[in-house]
C-alpha cells in the first residue's frame, strides 16, 4: 500500500481524499496495490469529518514517517508550500501539486530537487484542472516539434465571455453573478486581469522550451475592458471573445509568447468552448493540430489531476519520471514584432482618418452601433498597429484576430 | 542510441522513418541518446530512396540483431503482422503497432507476451490515429471510473457526413470523392459500414473494462443509409449526423457498447468535429467530460503516435508498461435493453399510425418535406422501438440521437 499524505484540506486537498476514498476499486483494478491517505496537513481541525483522525498540524510528522512515499501539495500560495515541498523532495518523497502559482515560480528548483533526490515533482493539476495536458506534452509529444499552443486556460474569464455574448450582459454584471455561483474569487483580478491564464501558459511554454519562461516577461492583458459592443460585432462576424494564453515558436528558434482576449473564428475548435470549460489548443509539425477539452478547474476535476500525478508517482517509487524544464531563461521573442490582424472600433467622426491609416481594412457593421466606425485590419506588426492607433483620439476598443492558420 | 526496426515501409512506416529523421533534435532534447532506424523490413526494394541500404527482406536479421530493442509493426493485416510481433516479443523486443486489426484481435495475447518477456506491446496509432487516447486512458485516468466513451473514431466516415451536410451531396456522390482525395478506399466497405470504428470502440472498450470485449459482439452499423433528407432535417434541428463508437458503463457494471450513426445536439463538443477530423469523448466519475480531438488517420499524424509509442518503450528498455487487458471476455449488456430518443421518418399516410405507436412523438419539419411524417421519439429502449417500427410499412429512415445527459 502506497501511503501519501495531502497538504491542506481545502477545495482540492478534500477532493483528493474523497476520490482516493471513493474510486479506492477503480485505483487498485490498475495498481493493486492501492494508496492510502496517511495523513492531512492543516491548520485547521475538522472535528465530525471521517477524516478527523488524520489530520497533523506539524509538516514534519509527515517529513519524518518513511511510510509515506507521495506528498500532495494543494495548500497554494508559495509560502509554506514552497518549504514543504523542497523538505518533502529532499527526502525522496514526490511531490504532486495544483499550485500552478509555486509551479510558475519555482518549477526548475523543485523539478531539479526531485531529480537529485530520485522522486518526482508533478504539477499535472496546475494547467487545464482536470485536462491531461501536462502529461501528453511530457510523455505523449516528446517526438514533435511543437510550433503553436492555444490555451483557454481560465474558467472564470471563459464563463464571463460567454455569458456576455450569449444574453448580452455586460462585464460587470456577469462578473457579479460568477461571484455568487463561486466560479469567480470577491477579488477576481487575478482571473480577470489575465494573470491565472499567464502562469498557466508561462508553464507550458517553459515545457515546450525546456527552458524557464518567466511569467514576469509575457505580455499579458485581460478582459475587463471587453464591451457588449464588442460582442455585438463578434456576432456578427460569427466570432466570439476568448482570453487566449498562447505561444508561437518560429522556425529560428523564437518564441513569442502572450496572454490576451482573441476574436475566435467559428471555424476554429476553440470557439465552441463555452461556460467553465478549458482547452488547449497544440500544433505538432508532424501530428498537426490537437486539442484536448475539459474542465478547466472545480474541487474533483483539478483532484483527479493531482490524483493521476499520486499514480504515476506510485508506479515510479525511487525512479525519477523526467521532466526538461532547465532554470535557464528563454529570452522571448520581441512582442511587438509579432504580426496579426486587429479589430478596432472608433467614433464615426474618425472613419476618414482610420481609412487613410488602415488601408485595406474591412469594415465591420453591427445593428445599433451607427455612431462608430469598425473594422478589420490587415496583418501588420503589433509596433506598426500601435503606432497607428495613436493617431486615432477616439478608440473605443480593438481585439487581437486569431489567425487560423497559425 | 536505441535502434529500432520499421516492419512494413507503406504510409505509415515511411511516415516513422521520416519523422524520426527530421524530427532527431526534438527526440534528442527529451531523450538524449536518441533513435535510429536500424532496419526496415520489406518485401519491396526501395532504390532511390534515401533508406534503401537499410531495407531487409528476412525478418529473422531482425530478431537476431540483439541491437534492436523496439520494432514498430506498421504492416497491417493479421498475417504475418502478427506472428513477427509475437516473436520480437518473445525476444524481450517491445513492439509499437498502428494495426487496430491486430490489437482488436489478439491484443490480450501480446500484452501478455510482452508481460513475461519484460518489454511492452504498445499501440497508441491504433485508435484516432495522431491523438493521444489510448495514453491517457492508461496513464492519466487510472483513477477514475470511466462511465461512457463517445468517439468519432473514422476520418473518411466523419469526412462523408459533412461534406453530405455542408454541401447537400448524396452519399454515392461524396464517396467518390472522398476516394478519389484518398480519404476513401476503393473497397470503403470497413469505414462506412462502421468496421473499422467498431474494432477501435472494441479497444477502447476493453481497456476499459480491463477485460477482452470483442468486436463481433458490438451491434455495428454504418453510415451508407444515410440520405440527403436525413441531413435536411438534421440541419432543422440544428444537430449533425456522426457515425459514433460509444460505450457506456452502468453502475451495476453492465456495459454497453454500440457502433451506429447518431444525432448530435449542437451543444454537444462532438459536433463540431468535421471533416477527417476525430476526436474522443471522455466522461468519467470525477473528472466528468473531457475530450480529445485531433487528426485521426493520415501518414505523419498515424507516425506520430508510433514514435510516441517508441520513446516510451525507450524510456523504459527492460521494463514492462503494464496495460490492463485480460483475455477473459467481456459479456456486453443486451444492446436492446439501452434507452434513448429516436428519429423516424416514415410516409405522411402513417402519420397517424405513427402518432399512435408512438405517443408524444415531437414532430419535425425542413423544407421540401411535404410528403413524409417525420418526429423525434420519446425515451424508449432499443427493444420497444424495433417493436414499434415492425407495424409502420413505409418507414424511410431512424436515426439514434445522442443524449447530452449520457
Amino acid at each position: 500500500m502506497i501511503q501519501i499524505a495531502v497538504l491542506g484540506f481545502g477545495t482540492v486537498g478534500s477532493g483528493v481524499v474523497e476520490l482516493i476514498d471513493k474510486n479506492q476499486d477503480a485505483i487498485r483494478a490498475r495498481f493493486p496495490e492501492g494508496v492510502h491517505v496517511k495523513y492531512i496537513l492543516d491548520i485547521r481541525e475538522f472535528p465530525g469529518s471521517p477524516y478527523a483522525d488524520r489530520v497533523v498540524h506539524d509538516m514534519n510528522v509527515i517529513l519524518e514517517d518513511p511510510e509515506v512515499s507521495i506528498v500532495c501539495e494543494t495548500m497554494g500560495g508559495k509560502e509554506p508550500a514552497h518549504t514543504f515541498s523542497r523538505s518533502a523532495l529532499e527526502r525522496g518523497k514526490s511531490v504532486c501539486t495544483s499550485n500552478k502559482e509555486l509551479v510558475a515560480a519555482f518549477g526548475p528548483e523543485l523539478i531539479r530537487t526531485a531529480r537529485e533526490h530520485n522522486c518526482s515533482y508533478l504539477f499535472e493539476a496546475s494547467v487545464g484542472g482536470g485536462i491531461p495536458v501536462i502529461r501528453p506534452l511530457l510523455s505523449a509529444l516528446t517526438q514533435e516539434k511543437i510550433t503553436s499552443i492555444l490555451g483557454i486556460l481560465n474558467g472564470t474569464t471563459n464563463y464571463i465571455m460567454t455569458r456576455m455574448e450569449d444574453e448580452g450582459m455586460d462585464f460587470d454584471e456577469v462578473l457579479k453573478i460568477a461571484q455568487e455561483k463561486g466560479y469567480a474569487e470577491r477579488n477576481p483580478e487575478a482571473d480577470v486581469e489575465g494573470h491565472d491564464a499567464c502562469r498557466k501558459i508561462a508553464i507550458l511554454s517553459s515545457l515546450v522550451a525546456g527552458k524557464t519562461v518567466r511569467y514576469e516577461d509575457i505580455p499579458c492583458e485581460g478582459i475587463s475592458k471587453i464591451t457588449t459592443e464588442d460582442m455585438k460585432y463578434a456576432r456578427s462576424m460569427n466570432m466570439a471573445v476568448r482570453l487566449l494564453g498562447m505561444n508561437r515558436q518560429e522556425e529560428d528558434g523564437s518564441l513569442y509568447v502572450r496572454t490576451a482576449p482573441f476574436l475566435v473564428p467559428e471555424e476554429h475548435p476553440l470557439h465552441s468552448v463555452s461556460g467553465v470549460f478549458n482547452a488547449v489548443f497544440i500544433h505538432g509539425n508532424m501530428v498537426d493540430n490537437l486539442m484536448f477539452y475539459g474542465r478547466g478547474a472545480g474541487k474533483l476535476p483539478t483532484a483527479s489531476a493531482v490524483v493521476a500525478d499520486v499514480m504515476d508517482c506510485a508506479r515510479n517509487i525511487g525512479r525519477n519520471i523526467p521532466i526538461y524544464w532547465s532554470d535557464e531563461v528563454k529570452t522571448l521573442a520581441d512582442p511587438s514584432t509579432e504580426s496579426r490582424q486587429f479589430f478596432v472600433r472608433v467614433d464615426i467622426s474618425e472613419k476618414e482618418l482610420a481609412r487613410t491609416l488602415f488601408k485595406g481594412a474591412q469594415e465591420v457593421r453591427a445593428e445599433g452601433m451607427e455612431g462608430e466606425f469598425a473594422f478589420v485590419t490587415e496583418e501588420q506588426t503589433e509596433a506598426e498597429f500601435d503606432r497607428k492607433t495613436r493617431s486615432l483620439a477616439t478608440l473605443k476598443n480593438r481585439i487581437r484576430l486569431l489567425d487560423l492558420g497559425k
